[in-house]
């Protein structure tokens, strides 16, 4: 196998039985048991680093530490945290700039934000973050694997770019609904010859009161064609009838 | 058990791996494999009716008949077709007019709009159908059994009336994202003291190359608390760190 020139990128998120992160207005979820959270736990202390989109901290102001009480397992080393900001959104005042563990700030090249010096910045993209770019920088760092937290707009890119080995996602027994309910994985509108990211579907786990689904890249012989002319109906199909 | 004042209420859908019901813009995706389109047919030939709002008829013109041969069964009776169509805008040409089966167009009292002889027209709330008084004249008709197939909008009004007995998703394992591809549940934004509607996760069974989840409604001791205080991250319940 020839070695990736990025870490392996996991991916995990919950989401509503509908496909919602959070609430209407990005309002937050508690969405996990707390199995779950044990199983996020067990995660974030095998990856040496875990990465957010600036959404995420904006909304959430996630630590991004393994809390090592909640799997009963002797401390080990902190994961780095990486946030994906590309104009320097990040508040002075959040979690992951408390210097309390080694962290990342990935920003554009025309973000002129300052950041403490314990913070390490990395510029990759004119514009935007170029998330390729960024992943190359973190293997050349040493990391070998990567976890992705969200949110959307992160999914989006990870995904369309073809850059995740693993994806987890939590469902669970809620239904949200409605028109600002943030969904799984925003992004833009892929082009119509290209509309849909296509995966395999591994397990489905039962775990706290909703169920874990595991997916992995798909191979191109293994995924099946989804044409734009078919429809969500079994109906059409058939034909004119 | 009391006599429900309505049929029994399925639901049934198929969504991508992020829960989208179709691509951007609402272009139809082909997300179920024979097996699941097979199972499908299973329910509609168990069922009395099978409804779809107006928006479903737009986008796929379904026709909304069991496929016998799909199933190695004795054809028997059609279930009715039942369409949602507050303001009347069902295509003359679609094929839930086609009079090939009974159909029954729910209409508000507010619409004009004149169908053929052949389709009976129930109306059912002033500016919008009420679908709770839909389903009790569908129930005083003798329906015991209903398959709701979506879009997004019925299935919103069915879960937050608290009109579904059970309901099956099959995931397929693509994931479609962005701005526009229509997501499972839409309806309005909940209000903040019910952000949700809480469900019972029953079983995940690997069809195809997806999976059906199974839900039934939560009975309110098995609903956890789900507060809008929480987090989609396990960091944020630790309180400050």
């Amino acid at each position: 196998m020839p070695m990736l020139d990025r870490p392996e990128i996991l991916v995990n998120c919950a989401v509503s039985a509908d496909g919602r992160l959070a609430y209407a207005g990005g309002r937050r979820a508690r969405l996990s048991g707390p199995a779950d959270l044990a199983r996020v736990q067990w995660i974030r202390a095998d990856v040496d680093g875990i990465l957010v989109g600036v959404g995420t901290v904006l909304a959430d102001d996630p630590s991004l530490r393994v809390h090592w009480e909640a799997i009963d397992r002797p401390k080990g080393r902190s994961p780095k945290r990486i946030v994906v900001d590309s104009n320097g959104r990040t508040p002075p005042g959040a979690r992951v700039l408390d210097g309390s563990i080694p962290t990342i700030v990935a920003v554009s090249e025309r973000c002129t934000r300052a950041f403490p010096p314990e913070i390490q910045v990395v510029r990759a993209g004119t514009d935007r973050v170029d998330l390729a770019r960024l992943f190359a920088e973190l293997r050349r760092q040493g990391m070998r694997k990567l976890l992705v937290e969200g949110g959307g707009e992160i999914l989006a890119s990870v995904l369309a770019g073809g850059l995740v080995d693993r994806m987890t996602v939590f469902v669970a027994p809620v239904v949200i609904g409605g028109a600002s309910a943030p969904p799984m994985v925003r992004g833009v509108d892929l082009a119509a010859g290209r509309p849909s990211v296509p995966l395999t579907f591994v397990t489905a786990e039962p775990i706290d009161d909703g169920v874990v689904l595991t997916y992995v890249p798909a191979r191109p012989s293994e995924a099946p064609a989804r044409p734009l002319s078919g429809s969500t109906h079994p109906d059409a199909s058939k034909g004119p009838e």
